[in-house]
């Protein structure tokens, strides 16, 4: 397929670009009236990202109301757990929770893995066909799953925590147990991001939430090995690796067989630069709250980030956009974007 | 006043010791059988914080049990926002919640500051003099208070939160506004550790629980001000400032006049010693996670730790000791420092 807009393919090829492609995560919720309005049709988050028609609409949204330069498809990365039987639910305000969690060797060895698991999840397929088939060659389209470790957390930990201790304490107390989990969600997450690509994205990205929890010996043995088994799995399109928080690990991951590499807003461009060693596309890094700022803030701020990011460079937030953002606030930073010329 | 256990004071001090001193932050809490006994027989935590003969009683509690090296006075950071006219509820399980917050110029304006908040704190005092009175010279106490940025995050954002969006907006929608209210913190602060050291204690420490949040500029303009007046202000007694995930400030927090300086457990040994352009003692920084890990795995890595460290360590976890941790584990990790040689 020819892109319209083929900005951010070329820049992850390592083209040089006349201005860095941009788009931001979480684009496709709630900082937008028109995904409000759909959503407060439906029962629940859950049935949105269940129903591909609706899923698909949301995707586009963005695209229409913003004009960035890349879809990304609108699902969750818990349908992985979901889909290993381990359902979740989503609860308003709070945030994911399981009914139940894993914590015995009888629990990880009664769960699904691999093609099985990525079979079960149609409804994703079906909403980035249709998502492509409606972009119709306007932008590409991003699919995206969990880092094994931060599905963990979730499966174990059953909901979101700060210290996500439970979860941690199984790598622990029962470190055998953690990697045989590691590993299930592992081979379930290849079978589903192969799936995701031949249903059309055309690049993926790699969640680790929660990769700042670990002390860095651990994210070497409980996250590394298998964001490692990933990147050499996936080489039918670029992958993306955004490991938050994990800053200790960013040499470690420069060393992945992965195109771009996700940055959070405590991370200094040159620093994150000067960790590289292999040549990376860098995405980020503005802190999400440089958006409650004022305008002529936000213009400055961006521009500056791009400036000192250089080329090979994908601008986004360095976290998901918070829902209560203000939406010309969100429109001030991409137009800075497109109106950037290096 | 002599201490028959003076390890702590002497490592501050630079001098060459047989072992590093173990304390761990939350020492004086739910670990504790005798402290969940007396805590249950009160109406609430805060009736804790405000009971001299019972926050004395609960601050020894560690040193009779497990005879850790130093003592810290049981309190909380929150207590100078109530001071200052901003007054705080403790959630059982939920955590600190603010009935007002602030978000006008008015509501900072009308914040008491300076000597007058720290008057008001005499509950405070008598816990320091009546727990100085009980120690009778068995191990120092320390002293403690939050950091400006980190007491400004929960006075505007009104309680505990993943992303502390709404304190972040302020520092970026109304600078000024920020910095006022962080003058005012930091001159109650100021006024507030004086009167702790008047009271006996013989170590400050002051903690930046959310450092992390800032992006690296930020923690530059908003918090690093603020604690070089506090240490500049502090020469009565040494002075530890942990700065919670941040990494990316260690070369400038090393400049400060302080003589120690916390680490949290995703900061390797060997990178925070680098970033020390001044000669500091270091503490931390054990992830309170593997106290979850088996009694040889807890040893092990604790000897690990400390080799790694070398001399100039003070031995602490990188966080505070989570509730549920057995107790029995604290205890293998207080006796695997005690009984290291270098």
């Amino acid at each position: 397929m020819i892109f319209k807009n083929d900005l951010l393919l070329r820049t992850i090829a390592g083209e040089k670009v006349e201005r860095p492609p941009v788009w931001l995560m979480r684009q496709a919720g709630r900082i937008l009236p028109q995904y409000r309005a759909l959503r407060s049709q439906l029962r629940d988050f859950k049935e949105l990202v269940e129903t591909p028609d609706k899923a698909a609409e949301v995707t586009i949204q963005p695209i229409d109301e913003l004009d960035v330069d890349a879809a990304i498809i609108f699902s969750d990365i818990l349908v992985i757990p979901d889909a290993m039987g381990l359902p979740y639910e989503m609860v308003e305000k709070v945030g994911p929770s399981f009914p139940n969690t894993i914590n015995t060797a009888e629990d990880v060895r009664k769960l699904k893995t691999g093609q099985s698991v990525a079979d079960d999840l149609g409804y994703v397929y079906e909403a980035i066909e249709e998502t492509v088939k409606r972009l119709d060659g306007r932008v590409p389209l991003i699919g995206f799953c969990g880092a094994p470790w931060t599905l963990l957390a979730y499966m174990v930990e059953g909901k979101g925590s700060k210290t996500f201790s439970k979860a941690k304490g199984m790598l622990y107390a029962d470190p055998k147990l953690a990697h045989e989990l590691l590993q299930k969600i592992t081979d379930a997450l290849i079978a589903y991001l192969k799936l995701q690509i031949k249903s059309g994205v055309r690049v993926v990205q790699v969640f680790d939430s929660w990769a700042g929890l670990l002390p860095p010996v651990h994210y070497q043995s409980f996250s590394m090995p298998y964001l490692k088994q990933i990147c050499n799995a996936i080489d039918e399109v670029p992958i993306t690796v955004f490991a938050k928080g994990a800053w200790f690990a960013l040499k470690d991951i420069s060393q992945l067989d992965c195109k771009t590499v996700g940055l959070d807003w405590t991370t200094d461009p040159l620093f994150a630069r000067e960790q590289m060693t292999s040549p990376k596309i860098l995405q980020g890094n503005l802190d999400p709250c440089q958006l409650y700022g004022q305008p002529e803030d936000i213009r400055q701020k961006t521009e500056e980030m791009i400036r000192t990011f250089g080329h090979g460079h994908i601008v986004n937030l360095g976290h998901g956009v918070y829902p209560d953002t203000p939406l010309e606030n969100v429109r001030t930073f991409v137009n800075t974007v497109k109106n950037f010329t290096y």
